[in-house]
């Protein structure tokens, strides 16, 4: 690939313009807010002039509402070899495509699965899409080069790429993506009139389950109405263990006791399948979850005191595979969670304690 | 308070018994399982001799379905001079005690709101409490002396004593600790017969979402069993709130502007309010959300990548609040997210730039 046009300079689009001007690909960049363009192209993303001729792979990263219309537009006007878009929806741009009797055998609808809080260009980066799955949605009648270019795309932005059916894909997304944020949204919302006492006795737990209910509607908004079937039918499923869940605890103040052992029954099923699911949830590299050990320091609240304790923990020589830091209330102290491989957990407790650290067992 | 009596030497009965021991309490053991309590003792959380008189303090730590039963034979037998329990639900306690005919002017029912993923005498820590909520639940009945006893309790242990009514303190657990963690098992169960390819699409979202859906059933069960109602009651107001997500993503997929229209705010609503309750989620001390700056950083995978960039940090002098690592797929690099004070953050990117790290914009 020598050249590219990126269509769209959000968070998207120049962040995988970034990528490619890095790595020599001359990149053009054109939206509809042309000083979001300049903005990009001030970051060094690439050029707001008109390439002239057409580019080898169009990228077209604009909302999802947006999408089919731009592509037809760009393949009307024969500006690229290849032509893709980063939407996170695939199945209805497809569709729409075709409705607009697109020939589609130089298109490949992709989702590169990164974001981050901010959008707009400003908020792009080189590196926005290292190590992250990059999904491609080929078809029969996509043509071979223009796969090529896609994947070439992926390995300059350093992605990894996965291939999927457009149809599967907006099922995978309804799943793991979109279906979590809507029930961490659920969650949050019991907390809105919530009285400050009980409020005060929220913990690591909750903190955890609604972090991404902080994330800004607008566009969430926007991916949801571009995938509501498949979201609707994971939320029914949902509801239908929420039902079950409900009747097992309403079971539970029976004073009959089989009624009593059947609800017991059902919250243990729920316990059980949600533990089941969640160990297919991959950890670090994509790998199926390991044996972790957790080594839990408490530290004071000075600045430094994390340097110290990292410090002292990298001369162990122990890799650190994950940090949680858990806040006290009312307090000063901390607890630092450090998660490292089971085989060098004794070693870097006994090296933290020589150096004066106070280790949870 | 000079002497105590822990009945029930798992995980909370050790820690109180460790804190009590170590800042000078005589503190007497005693288990229906003998080992554990000679465990406890071992660990230096007190003895396991009788107490042969009445002590100041009489701490009951057994599974909530036996917290009654235990402080009844406890107050029948005279073995102190006030009495508590630790179990994590409080309304049923107390009106089984009272169905007993106990005297409950000398006990208080209180609840830590600390624990861990492991349980048992070995898994206990005298600064299981430090910082955290310890809710006392006084009626206008409980003796003044028996409550400065749990409030010494509490101050000996570091906790931060949180007084309440028993029912209330039900439900606001029900709300910020037995929901999510059910909540967190159903989405996690969505995943149990997910195509792997779905699965590969995971990202920190859905980790945090399903993190505590990890947790030991077991244990869990004994909670939920001693607290059905207000759990039924607030999984009720989830479920009408799911009821009409899903009904809105319907709406969006319909012919009729109207109904997608209708649709769309019923979507903005969730998420508004959602994002309202989240905000209310107390923060590092207890206080109310700060705004804080993320300053992202990419790293390495070998050991003492996290010790140089911590060490770097601390030479800046910025206090870091937080700390996330995100893991990447396929490949050895990771990002970790410093959560700084935002006047501090442009001095802490300089810093770390200077010493040589990528920082993503």
């Amino acid at each position: 690939m020598r050249t590219a046009l990126v269509i769209g300079t959000g968070l998207m689009g120049t962040s995988a313009a970034l990528a490619l001007s890095a790595r020599g690909v001359g990149v053009y960049l054109a939206d509809h807010d042309e000083s979001a363009a300049r903005t990009a192209a001030a970051l060094g993303a690439g050029s707001t002039d008109s390439p002239g001729q057409p580019v080898d792979l169009v990228i077209v990263a604009v909302p999802p509402a947006h999408v089919a219309a731009t592509l037809a537009d760009a393949i009307g006007r024969g500006l690229g070899r290849g032509y893709l878009d980063v939407a996170s929806v695939k199945g209805g741009p497809r569709r729409d495509l075709e409705a607009l009797g697109c020939d589609l055998g130089h298109y490949i609808g992709t989702h590169p699965m990164a974001g981050r809080e901010r959008s707009g260009p400003l908020a792009g980066s080189a590196d926005l899409f290292e190590g992250r799955p990059w999904v491609l949605t080929p078809t029969a009648g996509t043509d071979t080069d223009v796969l090529n270019l896609a994947l070439e795309l992926v390995a300059l932005c350093r992605a990894v790429p996965v291939v999927m059916d457009a149809d599967a894909h907006d099922r995978a997304v309804a799943l793991v993506s979109h279906t979590p944020q809507l029930v961490a949204s659920m969650v949050a919302a019991r907390l809105e009139h919530a009285e400050d006492s009980a409020v005060r006795l929220c913990g690591q737990g909750i903190l955890d389950v609604t972090r991404i209910a902080g994330s800004e509607p607008a566009m969430w908004m926007d991916i949801l109405a571009a995938n509501p079937g498949p979201v609707a039918d994971v939320l029914g499923d949902v509801a239908d263990d929420l039902a079950e869940t409900v009747a097992a605890l309403r079971a539970l103040q029976s004073a009959d006791e089989d009624k009593r052992r059947g609800g017991a029954a059902g919250i243990e099923d729920i316990l059980r399948r949600g533990n089941a699911g969640r160990a297919k949830v991959p950890g670090k590299h994509g790998a199926a979850p390991k044996a972790y050990e957790i080594v839990a320091v408490l530290i004071g609240d000075q600045p430094g005191e994390l340097a110290r304790l990292f410090a002292d923990a990298g001369a162990a020589g122990v890799n650190i595979e994950d940090v949680r830091i858990e806040h006290s209330t009312g307090q000063q102290a901390g607890l630092v969670q450090l998660t490292v491989d089971p085989r060098t957990a004794p070693a870097l407790t006994a090296s933290l304690r020589d150096r004066g650290w106070a280790i949870r067992k």
